[in-house]
């Protein structure tokens, strides 16, 4: 599938020149090639690339003064195809390489230390795939999707309680209780189409049979449409912009289109 | 039914001589007589009897020097009905006297508030004695009775997600849960014959159809075997022993029997 | 001092009829005269009034259909000196009433409990009053008053952690110390002229010497220009509006005039 | 400096066999490096060796069955000069290697997104070393070292309000303020002569003049004293062992003796 993104990022900075973080681009992946991309800031101080999490993508820091103004136009062709998780066999965690450790622990949005009790007793018997695929639906019909119901504070455990949330909330129940069950889980920003309202999304991807798997537990986005941006532990790393300062919001729009 | 109360408590003060509120005489209530009772209490100073929360029972405050040293024995005679509460009907909240609000409210262990859209989503459609006998019924299904899970910070939040706890704990939550739907509810601490490890026992208590009904959401201690000795918004109001600066246990033994 | 209360509130009932609590009034007490007052609710059904907490003021219950209108005014003389809490003598815990007990222990907002070593280790030796006049300038001190800082989900903890707030922050913070440092305290809503902006205002009111002390941390509001409306143990017990169900923000407006 | 290092772990594995994230070695670095070592660990199951985080160190994933026993010999040259921090120069946040990224924002323990208010209000005008020397000196003389005062589940915020701790809580205190005032951080697990009680050590490091300084607020182990186990975000990361099951404490000793 090929998806055209567009972005535009317009942010009013507050007081003295504020450092800023960006990941928006699109990562370079074996199931997603970037056929062409173009990235534009409109700063007078130089821009640093570095690398994302895992090595996955990159992002940008930036010395934004009085204004921040990007914008990403891409086409990205995405080669993936969906997998039921359901049949896919558990890893035992000591099978797990060192890379993978972090995501079987929690986080500062997916306290799956908290949850062990409630997968234990509710997805008794469960593992690996079959239970990824319980936990998935469970999320999917436990939770209400409303705009405007959490905030950037909210956690997993929060969410957990009040069961409604925006995708970054489903994503992090799902990779909380994931972990809760011994399957390395972590967080990803991606673009798709059909994300309602439009906007940056979130996604969680489960470790499943030696391979990261694709889950949105919103149901908005198949794991064959989602473009990644950038991976992590929980929306912390994987935030689209993280500002040492204060940035106002003035417009920002995202258009994901399917060619 | 008529219950023989035995309570031994010996503790060490640490440092100075530290003041404590002690909560461990059953009440004097329409629905439980005291045929006797007799609170001996080894200390120097004067013991000053003050009146428990909503005016029922008493506490005593002390001033311990070395140790805290009390006995306590009573015989009480329960005279209580156990109603099935599904039948009974809902009272809006517009019709609640001043007194029953704060038990509407979230309080220190009881987060109500966190806890709406749980109980609004899992219970929709129930309300009064259909929807407490539902939430009573949830709690005793999704808990497991586990000593030592817990610890004096839990609060039902933690319990929601741990999924284990002791009757604190589950009292906690059933609390939460029936504020969440509008339902007042308060905590109760108790004497009780049938409590494994026998202990100060906490229960929960609904107000439906215009009266308390006593619920023990662990099953261990049916509502007419209960001898309340205090209520309150959680355990902080029903602590059979607040110290005011630092104690560390010796010996405790609480022996409830029926007579 | 003579103040002049005028309150307009407007909010649109999003759904089915909603029952509201409603805590808008002036509180008739000795050291505060209700000189005249009117309270007009648009509303098709009956309004039923019920006590505040402590026996203070009166709320009243709300049924609400569409919208609800309500509107205040109010002339209320405040008698009342304005004390040096520093001298005070600290009342030891053991010789409270039980009314007071529940304002030492830590609420939904005030978690005291956690802030014990903190008002151990920072103001040891100091007690009473001389120990709340230092909370209250450390309060005032350490805090930044920010508007739209802070949510209704904001805790003391928090408050002490961002060491930013509004008015109900402040109360918060300065009444969960004191409580860890055993002095009973409570939160108070009120009216008071040179609020900025104008608006309900919260303040702390603290056990000394035998009697509530008003301490307005914010520095806005001095003890004698403050007309309370209720009293609780933290924002849970004295939120103006109390919305069982949802309501929409129309217009409010608060306005307090010295005459 | 040489350190001579006895490690001697045994616990009981509750129910069926365990897997067990082990970290116990000393890790080979630039600057202590590993003159000899000897790992055993009793286990009928192969013992497989994965990377450490940010590549540092070894931790050995087993499969424990009944009991998990293991015994670790070690002496390790330590070649590290006490650097003081306060001259050292900020380094702005846009100059930070993507590897770096993670150490700048909030975990699991360490919630430096709650801290930012009090860094910024505090310790204003400090950047760098400046701010980094003064962090240290704040937590060392605000919290009192009390063993058995905090559990596993206790985090930075936490501790700042309690204001007492173990090792562990100092460590994930400084690093959540060094992480609010832009100083990246991380938590070191690491073995100490004159630790007292003699234990697995937790210390900070924090990102300063383009390298990593060690920190210890608790004072007990200069810089030059201390050999790196392992580094992570916080606890999460650098657990001496992590069970994903149950194991019950049977006897444990940490002797690391100066040669």
């Amino acid at each position: 599938m090929r998806l055209e993104i567009a972005v535009d990022l317009d942010y009013a900075i507050v007081g003295p020149p504020t450092d800023v973080l960006l990941q928006i681009e699109a990562a370079a992946m074996p199931d997603q090639r970037i056929e062409s991309e173009a990235l534009t800031i409109w700063s007078d101080s130089p821009i640093a690339a570095v690398a994302g999490e895992d090595g996955i993508g990159q992002r940008c820091w930036i010395r934004a003064d009085n204004w921040l103004k990007a914008e990403y136009r891409a086409v990205v062709e995405v080669n993936r195809t969906i997998v039921d998780l359901a049949p896919l066999a558990p890893t035992p965690v000591r099978d797990l390489a060192g890379g993978l450790v972090p995501y079987l622990l929690p986080s500062r949005y997916c306290q799956s230390d908290r949850l062990e009790g409630f997968v234990r007793r509710e997805f008794a018997g469960l593992e690996g795939g079959a239970l990824a695929a319980a936990l998935a639906a469970w999320v999917a019909d436990s939770l209400e999707y409303r705009s405007n119901s959490s905030s950037g504070e909210t956690t997993a455990l929060d969410t957990f309680a009040s069961r409604s949330g925006v995708c970054r909330d489903y994503a992090h129940l799902l990779v909380a209780l994931a972990r809760a069950g011994e399957i390395p889980a972590r967080c990803v920003a991606g673009y798709a189409p059909g994300v309602e309202p439009p906007d940056f999304h979130a996604v969680a991807e489960l470790w499943l049979d030696g391979a990261w798997r694709l889950v949105d537990a919103t149901g908005m986005a198949p794991a064959d449409t989602i473009a990644r941006i950038c991976v992590g532990r929980d929306a912390t790393d994987i935030a689209f912009m993280t500002v040492f300062g204060m940035a106002n919001f003035v417009h920002q729009s995202v258009r994901v289109t399917r060619l």
